[in-house]
């Protein structure tokens, strides 16, 4: 990594903006400059990188004018108008929405599973949704290994996934009820303290939530497999940080539970956290603040023939986003592949 | 229902007992007399049923002379120990512990499931786990109509089916995070505030829980069909009351989500809450302190050929325990088989 690039955060003020600045730090990012871009509400706020005091510019067409990539994550609308116009001005946009993921122009990429398909992009990248890309990391090694042919996922998603508002909005709940004070529900539908609601995003026709046929969806693509079968219910629980995953997988092939664990323990950006008889499993509290994505309860499903279950937690704002998107733009810079064909 | 029983609460002043206690009440149960029973350390403690003060009285082996029915909710080992020498006395015991729901002498029951299997008991008969109920409730009119082959269930439990000191032991948590002081875990090995815990009572060899082994068995032996497969993966969450399950079912003939509901809506303890698009759905606060298991989220598994997706939410500590227990032993007063043959 030879050169340094300028790199321009869009979405700097949010919450996985704002670990977009910190994995950017942390993994000592080759960058010249860094340009924080936000709606002219949060243009003047201050933000840090390096140390460095940096000033958030309101994001409009020409900020994309002399940057080399450009991290979004603030909003599928901003991104729908402003990656064509940030591409268009030759920049390489690594897109954290969910609005260009299943275009078939975009790449969309977790770098552990499918790093290839970058070679393709034509100037948007997508970055997975967040349930997806800790099931990815762990999915893919049992793929390669011994083919999946259906998945059965049920999730325990954090309140951090919906941004900051909805974690102001748990512990507002929390403390109201704690103080026997009638709760007040804003960020989500019903109260979110002490309940969990099966429903993250917008119910579609088929009675499934967005959230859920993006499992089924992004799988498919980043696999590069349409073989693969994925029903998900995804469910928002009282946590603040690291999506829960509960996951049965089917395959061709017989793996035991020490197969699978063999194959994890060396898989890239897992961790195999599991010896139950020490009661140790993954857990949302220790995964928040980890690059990793923690497997464990791994067993046999002896209900069919070659089935494995297994409990996947990961750090949702930033293996699930800030993380992953930084990632992408680094393989984008060591595939040399940071320009807009 | 001419005839008052005499009845004996034991585990009285528990979390269960102090539900039954409630349940009878309601219900307006045909005793004559409620006598409560405990350990040592809780006699002379003072309950209520029915507006009037009952004092607690200490479990020993001639608690049951005269009795007619005792419901047990004082653990497995209280029920291992007294539930037979109740039975000797005469007196038809309703356990909601785990000591006897595997035993071949014990019928196993849910009143809307399977009240013929009172008619072989022998003294003992088993209320099963709480997680197994509601999901059997909701299961039986699928399985008659279309023959379940398997069950792919995760739970998300509440801290209530602990017990009341773990009730407690989330409240405290929750307070000191709040106030930013360390968090201490007694009830559980780990932090349950604001986390997932995979792990529900204790870890089998197989490396499953035994919670989730039961989801297993009882199945099998309430359904009375040993080719129904359960695989379960069961959750602790920071939720007081309600057990929420995503569960997947694969049924031997086709039925549409339309059917589902269809058979489910006029299921004896079942309500069916299912309005996605006004974003009602079973939750576990609105279940709380409610009698029936709501169904929700139901909807086709396109993944297999006869596939179904649910969410079953119920009160863990009304039909998942007390409710159930109470309901037992009025079906044997319906049936006319309160006495020990």
């Amino acid at each position: 990594m030879s050169k340094n690039f300028v790199v321009a955060v869009c979405g700097a003020t949010g919450a996985v903006g704002q670990e977009m600045l910190k994995v950017l730090e942390q993994r000592d990012f080759p960058y010249s400059k860094v340009i924080p871009l936000a709606s002219a509400r949060s243009a003047g706020k201050k933000v840090e990188c390096k140390g460095e005091e940096l000033t958030v510019q309101e994001l409009t067409k020409d900020s994309f004018d002399g940057v080399d990539i450009a991290l979004f994550s603030a909003g599928g609308a901003i991104s729908k108008e402003y990656a064509p116009i940030a591409a268009k001005a030759g920049c390489v946009v690594v897109d954290n929405s969910a609005a260009w993921r299943m275009d078939d122009e975009c790449p969309l990429v977790v770098p552990e599973v499918n790093p290839q398909d970058l070679d393709w992009h034509k100037g948007i990248i997508a970055n997975p949704n967040c349930s997806t890309i800790q099931m990815m990391v762990a999915l893919k090694p049992i793929h390669d290994e011994a083919k999946i042919k259906r998945v059965v996922v049920s999730t325990y998603q954090a309140v951090s996934g919906t941004g900051q508002k909805a974690i102001e909005e748990l512990e507002n709940q929390v403390r109201r009820l704690m103080s026997g004070q009638p709760v007040v529900a804003d960020v989500y539908p019903h109260q979110i303290a002490f309940n969990c609601l099966p429903h993250i995003d917008v119910f579609m026709d088929n009675g499934y939530t967005k959230e859920e046929m993006k499992m089924v969806n992004e799988t498919v693509k980043i696999m590069g497999d349409p073989s693969i079968k994925v029903t998900a219910t995804c469910v928002r629980v009282p946590v603040f940080y690291g999506h829960s995953e509960s996951v049965n997988i089917e395959t061709e092939q017989k793996l035991t539970a020490d197969d699978v664990r063999a194959l994890l323990a060396k898989a890239p950006g897992v961790t195999v956290e599991d010896y139950p008889e020490k009661l140790i499993y993954p857990m949302a509290i220790n995964a928040s603040g980890e690059d990793d994505t923690f497997v464990g309860r791994i067993r046999e499903d002896e209900t069919i023939e070659n089935g494995i279950n297994m409990w996947i937690v990961s750090d949702n704002i930033r293996k699930g986003a800030a993380l992953n998107t930084v990632q992408i733009a680094e393989t984008l810079i060591e595939r040399d592949l940071v320009r807009v064909p």
